[in-house]
């Protein structure tokens, strides 16, 4: 159980992760913990369907949940006496759900409208695909499952899947807001203290080969995602690449915006970011373009990518500094934000960093840190996913 | 200039918008109001449009830009001092802008592969779509404009726009958050004191007739878009529809999620909104689903519609009014939610609401007002827009 009270906020925010996410979702069974997520919200504890999400409106929870590649997330905001009082709500939909029939379902039924939906959104589809080609798996399984192992999902196999992984060990309970820290401890023993098991591991397969896929699609736009190898979260140089990340990416005078919108025009929507699993980091960029700037775009990309080896300039550090800082303070804000931040340095560091200590370390870098890092490790082996009608030659990768 | 002071926070946001709306657009120009967006922040002032570029990302601001029907809007948010030295350079981007031939080049080109990708994304398409045909014309026109009109559109027409349109009256510069009052207005009158004009005011042609359109696409899934009229937002019984509304489509006990989601499951995606021009309030509703359980999507959003008018519960008025309020207080804590805000209910109403007053409102409204409200006030005439594969039968609209 982690919390951090915020002073000046009258709200809080509530981030409860289970060890249900997609990696391990069983054989045959992708998109079981997406359906699982589903199906707990259907009636728990002594609450029916209706009087659950009744309850839960009731109480004015601005809520969510979602299935990533480790974790099943539920969250929810509001006034925070109001997050308090949640806490025995989600206490019986993660340990008392009803697992009915007719919500498994109707579950199911969404689970598949929404796959059907991703036809028609190419952009989704390209990075569900890029993730897909790009780490070992089952690391990149679409959370969403399969059509065919959608359809053969029972009941029974959702209420194994929930014993097997709704479970104590590797679950998170984050708090941050307008919390006491002894009220929550109070709280988190009484509606948790019983939560017990652990799930098993997740067998990993090696990375797959580098890849350079084409998905042809009839669409106006061609979709153009890169993903390679970075550092892992824990990485003495972490701080170093999520800085020179931010020059290659950040704000409006990122080298790709500039170079790629600003100048040449070639696209309405570039970025790359940063992203990681628990033993590895990857960088991952897009680009979506009309089909004939489709291939002066990914030349262009890799390009730019190639020239951010040659350097970049203590300017280009500062501003990347002020843009990483500011967009912590303004998350630092937010309850939610919060709450969600130091679930996640839980998870991936098993501690939580303050703010001042992510300042302290981003300020410590510098321009020749940077800059050294740059030239001992050039962006590679690539994945290329291409979404669009046309083929396009693989790039000059060096 | 309007003002809002928030304890506790370091940062705070600042909304400038200027006249020059979709709506504004002059005839044959669609489109020209989001060209001039994007080409006024290459170069202005002292600074050529890298320089600007780099300066605003100097700031750390998190900025947007956006095109609505009666304005421009540009936002900024980062930690306060920065917010306020931000001033100096909006007063040149709006003022004293280059307006370079190569940068309207690129902003062209920009808004005509931002239109093209529109294709790509069929429930984008059917909400423009849908307004287009439930507004009077020009209100109903989308602000990315018409291919043809981007095409013919000149330099010299967007600098002649620029000065029709870029000026004091109708503008409103709003800050919210760690802000001062005094060094507001000082800075305020320091770099908008000289600012003047006016623009014209726009024809407006009558509202067009009802209308059922279906606008074929080779689709996985059918949007469904509705629209009908309410009241505008300064009428007394507007807090009376924003609950009536919420019950509806509020949270995940609303009737239209629980009925036609989790109920039957037709739909991964529906809702329901309360939307307003200056002299006028509509909701409008979507729905996405799969191409076989359309016609029972339509038929069955029409018929909760009307069953909202047999009257609502005193649980379902209750749960209402705490998901608002709760909905309130969270973006009462985010400076630009804040900031957003006040601009709009300057424009709406020529005064700030505190979020007080609008507690008592809703607080003062009661199960009987909401339902003797319903039982006067049936949904319809329906604009109904659907795009996907299959055209839909009109359901029974009485």
């Amino acid at each position: 159980m982690l919390c951090e009270n915020m002073p000046g906020v009258q709200s809080a925010a509530m981030t409860l992760i289970l060890p249900a996410g997609s990696a391990g979702d069983p054989a045959g069974r992708s998109g079981s913990a997406t359906v699982l997520s589903e199906l707990v919200l259907r009636g728990a504890g002594q609450r029916d369907s209706r009087q659950l999400t009744d309850y839960l409106d009731f109480l004015g929870l601005q809520r969510s949940c979602s299935v990533g590649v480790y974790h099943s997330r539920f969250s929810a905001a509001a006034p925070a006496q109001r997050v308090m009082e949640s806490l025995a709500v989600y206490s019986d939909i993660v340990q008392r759900p009803m697992l009915p029939e007719s919500g498994f379902d109707a579950a199911r039924d969404l689970a598949l409208q929404n796959l059907a939906g991703i036809e028609d959104e190419p952009r989704q589809k390209l990075l569900i695909m890029l993730r897909e080609k790009h780490y070992p798996y089952p690391y990149g399984r679409n959370p969403m499952g399969e059509v065919a192992d959608l359809k053969a999902l029972t009941l029974a196999q959702a209420k194994e899947d929930f014993n097997a992984r709704y479970v104590a060990h590797g679950a998170i309970l984050a708090l941050a807001g307008r919390i006491d820290f002894d009220d929550a401890r109070r709280a988190a023993e009484r509606h948790f203290g019983s939560f017990g098991g652990r799930t098993g591991d997740v067998p990993v397969q090696p990375t797959p080969p580098v890849s350079f896929t084409h998905q042809p699609q009839k669409s106006e736009q061609t979709h153009i995602g890169l993903a390679w190898p970075s550092v892992k979260e824990t990485d003495p140089d972490y701080y170093t690449v999520r800085l020179a990340v931010e020059v290659l990416a950040g704000g409006m005078s990122g080298r790709l915006f500039t170079e790629i919108r600003e100048k040449r025009a070639l696209v309405y929507s570039v970025w790359a970011g940063y992203t990681s699993l628990k033993d590895s980091g990857s960088l991952m960029g897009y680009a979506g373009t009309s089909n004939d700037r489709a291939q002066a775009t990914l030349d262009c990309f890799v390009a730019e990518l190639y020239r951010l080896c040659d350097g970049i300039t203590p300017a280009e550090l500062a501003r990347a500094k002020t843009g990483v800082k500011a967009n912590m303070i303004m998350q630092g804000e937010s309850t939610s934000s919060r709450c969600g931040a130091i679930a996640h340095d839980f998870f991936m560091r098993g501690r939580i960093r303050t703010l001042e200590e992510i300042k302290e370390k981003l300020d410590a870098v510098t321009v020749e840190q940077v800059n050294d890092y740059l030239r001992r490790h050039r962006p590679g082996p690539f994945t290329i996913v291409i979404v669009g009608p046309n083929p396009l030659k693989l790039p000059d990768v060096r």
